[in-house]
């Protein structure tokens, strides 16, 4: 930290740099020790310097500023009167506290004449005053108060510029990254993790590795790294959601006070995140759940930010969510308020729900061309579809994964197809159910990665079952590409619907477009879809309400029934597809024969019904056994 | 309430009769004073009555007992001393008190000895005893206690009998039919309604319309209810499930005392349960969540019971919920312990999530079959399944709905085709989602019923549709039972298994062939399968072990895919039997591609995957990017 006094002479510059310097134990320096020869020789024979004087100086200056601060920092005295003196002086190093030591002529007139051993004439300092150009930054400090309260004053300043305006708990792959962005991006971070458990090295050496990023603080005591952070503190939780999660709340709450915010960056279950929100705001804090979508590079060069929680709350962080989240295509931050309680946690749970169908659909593309195509020959027909408006995040690492070697082989080849699962697809279908909502593509999605795990028991059953040798024809590409179209779509509807559903049932008021927005970038679902998502929740509540969409759903059917066809004669699981299809022929099915369940209903357990031509809505019940 | 005090002369029957007489509020009556005047005219004698003597006398006795009952109840002494005697005397009204005040010839010889009024010989005491036939019912009472204490052994006695063995709460449906299944199986039942609410009438009118049972006794106040009940106390409450239930519960609690029973009947959250259960334990109080089935028909003739929690309550309340179930092929009781803490709810809830899907199938059938056939044609087919081993309660009632008119018109085709819900079939699906146990066609048949509630929409998107007005084929009705009966197979495989995941993973140590046995009557799902069930899973772990339905299932594939394109063609939802083909077809496949949806999750979130060919499990880590 480099501090510099500035302001006309007799402003006590020298005086209060000594102590200040004193203080905090930082070396003082006079800036009118390192003058030139020549400008030293000037000023004895009482010549005004010119600018160009002062530039060699002003540079040896600039120099030994950067020299300082890689040491221990210095307190600088330097009347500094011009901007354009102080952006030289600024100009290999922007970590400087100004200190503009301000006070009337008259008063300093009266200072300067009190002087023995410094003697200036008013006609100088009038013209000092003159040159004078008043920072509109730093500290500026009324020389007219004591000493000893304009130290206080400076140091109180030096201590919060100190402080850390974000603190991070938890240093696995995600709260590094997330860290490392935010310092990156100018931000003084305190970064926790705890030292037990084999993590005593964690902070030291997240430390040591990013030793050139001079603004993070590390820490293995949660009072320390609490006492670090600016008020109100700002504290990102990144640790494994689940019962951590409160332990780590109630060991924070004694150190912290009213208005402190507590972020959880997790995928927290949002109803555990509503129960923490409602805990925290009986302590007078804040709880914000923030669904934080990416990965470890998104987290690093720019995640999709879902912060939910009170809008204050919000409006105090937004500054560094939003700069250190990704941007949209024009330019805005891929981070907005998504609405109170856990509307955020939510929000992002529906994210990976529609994620998990969006990994489904491809790998049954997969499955239905691996039958009669190489890795090589899928690639390519995906590398066409990357083209057009299919493009998405998750088809480009596709193709790159059906490319990836490793010697002869192709790494895809040699995994297991036994896919894991973190909850919160499983999590999305449960919500679904709850709220009445039709999301039958993230719930076979997550079927599918159950069945994929009982690998010993397919491989059982499978060998009792007769193979077919028969000739293999290739699909139907084109069938399969409008196929692949029809079901994202379907499954992005599903998801909106889900969203807008929850919004109604928990009064969130969430807006569509934003939501479509801030996942245009940062976030695994990002794709040309989701761009044009945006117009078109401005305008419509849902897709099926865009008229081309539901055009091109219609003029689809056709391939999406050839496609489910040719995975009936060769047999090939395409579960989620079939999900898409089954939806929107319901949906677009006037009379279902549900009438049957509610007959039934009624004649086992009185449940009554109502009639197809009664507007009224009125229940009726009848005697089934009666003849 | 009858009490006949019995025994020799001079046992002390008038005595302790007209005490307890005065104490009970009872009138007192004395055998002799009925006797016919030839018989006193006999005894005048000093004659021996003979038995055909007695026979008018008893008679008449016989006929008093029955009108005091009917009016107040009675003390009677009567000597009684045969069992044919006794008999008689019984034999129009079986609820008598029979005390037996019994003491020795020298104890009852002396104090005959002692009274003036009524000298006896011993020779004649001797003959009495001789005749005496001890009976192997109801209080014998020592003489030579004092007359206090007997009168307080009789009226301690009195109390008993006439408390309930069994309360119920909540006079619904189904709680006012399992009262009076359990009245006519012969136990005093109290009943409770609470009087608020426009509910005033309901205890009341309950009682007046069951005049005929003597053993109901019907309270609107809970603490009077909780004091008819013999301890420990059974109390099953019946009223809706949620927070209702806490509240009843613990307006119970202060009247409880350690060891009572409560039973929760409805279709309450097994994770409710188990809070219950711990909660109750806290208070040495048992809670038993028992699942029951069959609606109010069931209810009232015999439902199929499913209680958890400890095994002790199951013991005290086994009795009574053996007697009021259903009953099997072999006699034995639809009920049985299911198992600890949740187990019995969780159960029922798995019972009504295989119900979603069983009636799913039904109304896919209604749907493939409704577009080229009348309601009768399809009664007739189902009429022909129905004789098969596709035989249930689900298809006979199925077959009543299509042939059931009102005037001309099918009631079937009147009703609107938006079916509802209560939850149970949401939360079966819910709980697979969280025990990884792929159950997708209870899932899908929850969202077929959510789609159907969707009426406008349908109506709003299908206009928008071109439809085709091609001649319709009437579908392979071989073809679509071979279907059926495999779909049907898959269901039940699917919640038994997840019934033995949950077992599993909560050590519940469910016996699936008494589950299996216990639905096969009562229950709404009981069906000729159901049947075969209880031995299968005697031997089988699941139906898949057992050859020759693996070989069913194997063969019945083609006609699936039948029926799947005929749906196809003809643009049929039919869902749930997708769900079928699609586990299947998933579980008999050796490799899926789930390990592109593996290869994805290391791409983007360093997940990490195994490979095929390394059975130690290992977890491997690829750089994707790298080229």
């Amino acid at each position: 930290m480099i501090i510099i006094l500035m302001g006309v002479s007799g402003c006590g510059k020298t005086t209060i740099g000594r102590q200040l310097a004193l203080e905090q134990g930082l070396p003082f320096f006079d800036a009118d020790d390192f003058h030139p020869k020549a400008n030293i020789k000037k000023m004895k024979n009482n010549l005004a310097l010119s600018d160009s004087d002062r530039l060699p100086w002003l540079n040896t200056l600039a120099e030994k500023i950067f020299e300082w601060e890689n040491n221990e920092g210095a307190v600088l005295a330097c009347s500094a009167l011009k901007e354009s003196y102080r952006t030289i002086l600024a100009s290999r190093h922007s970590n400087i506290l100004w200190v503009f030591l301000s006070g009337t002529f008259e008063v300093i007139s009266e200072r300067l004449r009190k002087r023995t051993s410094h003697y200036m004439k008013d006609t100088l300092l009038q013209s000092q005053f003159d040159t004078l150009e008043v920072p509109k930054y730093g500290l500026y400090v009324n020389i007219e108060n004591s000493i000893d309260d304009i130290i206080k004053r400076i140091s109180s300043k030096l201590k919060q510029m100190n402080q850390s305006v974000f603190g991070i708990i938890g240093l696995g792959v995600m709260g590094k990254s997330l860290s490392l962005n935010m310092a990156e991006k100018g931000f003084n971070v305190s970064v926790y993790n705890r030292a037990d458990n084999g993590e005593a090295q964690v902070v030291s050496d997240f430390l040591e590795d990013n030793h050139a990023l001079k603004n993070i603080s590390g820490f293995t005591e949660l009072q320390q790294f609490v006492a670090s952070l600016a008020t109100p503190r700002k504290i990102l939780i990144m640790i494994k959601a689940g019962k951590a999660i409160d332990i780590v709340i109630d060991q924070l709450i004694p150190f912290l006070t009213k208005g402190d915010i507590i972020i959880d960056g997790g995928n927290s279950h949002y109803k555990d995140t509503a129960k923490r929100v409602d805990y925290l705001a009986s302590k007078e804090l804040h709880f914000v759940g923030c669904g934080i979508s990416g990965g470890e590079e998104g987290a690093r060069k720019g995640p999709s930010m879902m912060p939910g929680g009170s809008r204050e709350s919000y409006q105090s962080i937004a500054p560094i969510l939003e700069a250190i989240s990704a941007k949209d295509k024009t330019g805005k931050p891929c981070c907005t308020y998504i609405g109170p309680e856990s509307a955020g946690h939510f929000v992002k749970m529906i994210h990976n729900g529609m994620e998990y169908a969006e990994m489904q659909l491809l790998a049954e593309v997969y499955a239905i061309m691996k039958i009669s195509m190489e890795n090589e020959k899928i690639a390519e027909i995906l590398s066409e579809w990357r083209s057009t408006d299919l493009s998405s995040y998750l088809l480009e690492i596709t193709i790159d994964i059906f490319l990836k070697k490793e010697g002869n082989q192709y790494v895809l080849d040699s995994i297991l197809d036994a896919a894991g699962n973190k909850g919160t697809g499983s999590w999305s279908s449960k919500a679904a159910l709850d709220l009445g909502s039709v999301n039958n593509m993230m719930s076979s999605a997550v079927f599918a990665r159950y069945l994929s795990s009982f690998k010993q028991i397919r491989q059982s059953l499978s060998s009792q079952l007769k193979k077919d040798s028969e000739a293999i024809e290739e699909p139907d590409i084109m069938a399969l590409k409008n196929a692949y179209r029809f079901a994202r779509i379907i499954n992005h509807h599903q998801g909106f619907e889900l969203l807008r559903l929850a919004s109604i049932e928990y009064h969130w008021k969430l807006n569509l477009s934003e939501i479509a927005r801030i996942w245009t970038n940062g976030c695994i679902i990002r794709s040309d879809f989701m761009d044009q998502s945006v117009e078109i929740f401005k305008v419509y509540e849902n897709y099926f309400e865009h008229q081309s969409i539901f055009k091109n759903l219609i003029s689809s059917e056709n391939s999406v029934k050839d496609c489910v066809s040719y995975s009936l004669k060769y047999r090939i699981p395409f579960d989620t597809f079939f999900a898409s299809y089954n939806y929107w022929v319901s949906i677009t099915t006037e009379n279902l024969s549900a009438n049957l369940i509610q007959a039934q209903r009624d004649y086992f357990g009185a449940h009554t019904y109502q009639k197809r031509d009664d507007v009224s809505g009125r229940y009726y019940h009848t005697n089934w056994l009666e003849k």
